[in-house]
C-alpha cells in the first residue's frame, strides 16, 4: 500500500479536527509535518501525532514554505485561514507537491484565475476538499438525479444555514479567522456547501457553467445583538461594526437555464440545515423535510398538500449512491457524517492512482468566486454580475473522467 | 344587524367557491347580483343563490357596468380574471360600490397608481382580500412579532409552491387565464400568498416601505413537458411557447433593512406550501417544518441540529392570534382552511362600522406590482429595479389605526 506524506497547514480548529478524527485513522497516509504560526498549535497537533505514531512530525512555525520544502512531503492539506488557502494552493503547486485544500470563499476573482493557471503550469494534483459533495442524501440525490429520476433538472436549492454567533463573538479568543470576515466584508462568505454537492449534479464545468449571479444582504443585527447581551464578550466588539448582513440571498443562473439559490445565515438563532434541494420536471428532493416526491409514484393521488416529512429514507434502499454502499459495509468513519473520511480518501486515490482528482482546479475556482461575485453584487445593489469562465471556453467538455471508487 | 348587498363579478372557479362556500352562510351579506360574460357559469351561481334565499340575484352577462350601476348593490366581490382587476376596481370606486378585490398581480405600474388615484379621488372602501393574511399560523407569527418573541426582524421568506399543471394545461377547457398568462409572461406571477403576511409584520406602508427587488428565472421546462406527456391535453398547446419560468426567485430590500424572498413554484411536482418563514434576532417560525425556535429556549442547548419538527403547535396554546381565539370559540367556518370567512368578515366589518380597511389600497397597489417589478427584472437579467412609493411620501406615518375584531 502507498502511504502518502502529507503535511498539515494549519492547525485550528479544523485542522486539529482533521489530525485527530480522520487522518491518524488512515493507513495509506502518513503526517509527516504540521505547521501553524501559534506554536501551541503545532505542539499540540505535534503530540497527537507522536502518541499515535510514536515519533512526532516535523513541525514548522516559522514560514510554510519550508514544508513546501520538504523532501518528506508528497501533499499538503491546507487548513488555514480563508485569506491564505489560495496563496498557499499555489505555492504548494509550484513546489510539485499535491494539493488538498480545505474550503473556503476567494477574494479577488483574479486570485481565482491564479490557482487555474498554477495548475495548468505544474499540472501538480489539486483537489478541493468539499466533503459535502459525499454526504449521504447528497449522493442518493446524484445518483437519482443521474438515473434520470428526477427528469429534467431545473432549479437547486443550497445554504449553509448554522448559528455561528458563538463562534464569531469569540474569535478573539479562539483566533478565529471568521471575526474579521464579518466585521469587514458583507457577501456569502461561504458558499460551497451546498453548491459543491449542486454543481455536480448540474455538471458544472462539465456540460454546463454558471454564468451570471446576483446576490442581496439583508441588515446586519443579530450578531451585534449577540455581541452586546452575551456575557464574556471582548468589550472592544461592542464598539465596532459589523459590515455582514445576516443573511445573503444569492440566485445564480446556469448556462443550461437551471437557477440555483445559495442563502447565507449564520447569525441568528435557527437549527443546522444546508438546505439542500433538487428539481426537476419529475421529482424532487428536499433536504429541509427529508422528502422524495416523484411524480410517477404521486401524482393524482391528491396528496400533495403536505410534505412527506423523512420518507426519504425508504429511497436509500433503491438508490444509495455505490459510494456510500461500500462504506456503510466497510464502517463509517471519521467526522462530519463521514463525509471527512470519503473526501479524503477520494483525494488519497486519485492522487496515488494518477486518476483525475473528482472536485478539480476548475470546480475550486468557480465555486470559490462565488464569495466575491456577492460582494460585488451586494455592493452594487443586487447588480446581476458576470461569472467568468474559468476553463477558458472547455466547460462543455466531458471531464467526468475519474473512474475510481470515489469518483463523482 | 347590517346586510351588505354585494355583488359577484367573475364566476370561475373561485368566484363559484366564494359563494357557495362563504358567502351563502353570511347573516351580514346578501348576495344581489352575480356577473360573468359566460352564462351558463351566472346561470350556475344564480340558481345556487336561488336555492339559498329563493328568489334568485340578478343575472348580469353583457356589461359589468350594469352592475355598478345597480342601486340594488353596495359592494362588489371581484373575483374575475387576473387582468380585469384593476380595471373593475377603479369603475367600481368611481361608481361608489364599495370593492373587495381578490388577489392578483398587476401589469403596469401605471394601473396601480390608478387604483390608488381612483381610491384617493372617491374614499370608496377597498380592501384587498388577502385571506392568507388571516392563516392561523401567519397569525400566530404576527402576534410574537408584535409581543417581540423573535427580537428584531431581519429577513422573511414566502412563496406559491402549487404544482398547478393540470389547472393550466387544462386552461382551454377550463376557461380559465392562468393558462394565457403562463404562456405569455416571464414573472412573480402570484406574489400575494405570502407577501401579504409579511408585509404585515414588517410594516410596509405602515413605518416601512419595499424599495428594490430582483428576480431571476429558472427555464421553462415543468409544464411543456406535462403538455406534452398528458392524455387529454389540447393538442394546439404542444406547438406553442411557455415563456414563463418553473420557479422565479425574487428578493425585495425593505427601507429598514430587511430582506423578503419570494419563490413562484408552480409547475414542477411538489407538495403545497406557501414557504412562509419569519427571521429575527432572538427567533424564528418556519412553515415547512412548522417549528418555532427561540433563542432564549435552545440556545447552548446544542439541540439546534435538527428542526423541531412540528413543535410550532404548542405555542399555540399561549400565542394564537385574537383573531383565530375568537373564531375557534365560536367554530371556523368556509374555506381555504377558514381564511376566506375571516378576509370577508374583516372587509365587512369595517365597511359596516366606517373603520379603515385593515389591507388598503396602498397594500394593494404595492402587493400588486411585484408581478409587474419583477416581470422587468427579469427581461433584464436580474437587474434590481426601483419600487415606486405608492403613498407618495406618506409610508412612515401609522395607518394602523382599525381597532376592530379583525385588524391586523
Amino acid at each position: 500500500m502507498i502511504r502518502t506524506k502529507l503535511a498539515v497547514i494549519g492547525l485550528g480548529k479544523r485542522g486539529f479536527y482533521w489530525v485527530k478524527h480522520v487522518l491518524l485513522g488512515l493507513e495509506n497516509v502518513e503526517v509527516t509535518a504540521v505547521c501553524d504560526s501559534y506554536f501551541d498549535r503545532a505542539e499540540e497537533v505535534s503530540q497527537l501525532v507522536a502518541s499515535k505514531y510514536g515519533t512526532p512530525p516535523a513541525v514548522v512555525t516559522a514560514d510554510y514554505m519550508e514544508v513546501l520544502a520538504s523532501k518528506e512531503v508528497d501533499a499538503v492539506l491546507i487548513t488555514s485561514s480563508w485569506e491564505s488557502h489560495i496563496p498557499i494552493a499555489i505555492q504548494a503547486m509550484k513546489a510539485g507537491k499535491a494539493v488538498a485544500l480545505e474550503v473556503a470563499g476567494a477574494y479577488t476573482i483574479e486570485s481565482c484565475f491564479d490557482l487555474v493557471k498554477a495548475y495548468e503550469q505544474t499540472k501538480t494534483p489539486f483537489m478541493f476538499l468539499e466533503n459535502c459533495c459525499f454526504g449521504r442524501k447528497e449522493l442518493m440525490a446524484l445518483n437519482m438525479v443521474r438515473k434520470g429520476l428526477f427528469g429534467e433538472i431545473v432549479h437547486c436549492t443550497g445554504g449553509y444555514m448554522h448559528d455561528l454567533r458563538k463562534e464569531i463573538a469569540f474569535g478573539k479568543e479562539n483566533r478565529h479567522y471568521r471575526l474579521r470576515n464579518y466585521l469587514n466584508r458583507n457577501c456569502e462568505n461561504y458558499p460551497t456547501h451546498e453548491l459543491g454537492p449542486i454543481a455536480k449534479l448540474l455538471d458544472i464545468n462539465n456540460g454546463n457553467r454558471m454564468v451570471s449571479l446576483v446576490s442581496v444582504s439583508s441588515k446586519s443585527a443579530g450578531l451585534k445583538e449577540y455581541i452586546n447581551t452575551t456575557e464574556g464578550v471582548d468589550p472592544e466588539l461592542k464598539t465596532v461594526n459589523v459590515l455582514q448582513g445576516d443573511i445573503v440571498t444569492t440566485i445564480i443562473k446556469c448556462a443550461l437555464g437551471q437557477t440555483i439559490t445559495l442563502t447565507l445565515d449564520t447569525t441568528l438563532p435557527r437549527y443546522y440545515s444546508r438546505d439542500f434541494s433538487v428539481r426537476g420536471t419529475k421529482g424532487m428532493y428536499e433536504e429541509r423535510t427529508d422528502s422524495v416526491y416523484l411524480d410517477e409514484c404521486d401524482r393524482d393521488k391528491e396528496v400533495n398538500w403536505k410534505p412527506y416529512f423523512l420518507n426519504a429514507e425508504q429511497y436509500l434502499e433503491k438508490y444509495e449512491h455505490p459510494i456510500w454502499q461500500r462504506y456503510l459495509e466497510q464502517g463509517v468513519k471519521g467526522g462530519h457524517d463521514g463525509m471527512d473520511y470519503l473526501v479524503i480518501s477520494a483525494f488519497l486515490e486519485a492522487l496515488q492512482q494518477g486518476l483525475p482528482m473528482p472536485i478539480d482546479v476548475y470546480d475550486a475556482a468557480s465555486w470559490m468566486a462565488v464569495t466575491v461575485l456577492s460582494e460585488q453584487s451586494i455592493a452594487l445593489g443586487g447588480t446581476p454580475v458576470a461569472f467568468p469562465d474559468f476553463t477558458g471556453g472547455y466547460w462543455n467538455g466531458n471531464r467526468r473522467t475519474n473512474q475510481g471508487k470515489y469518483s463523482l
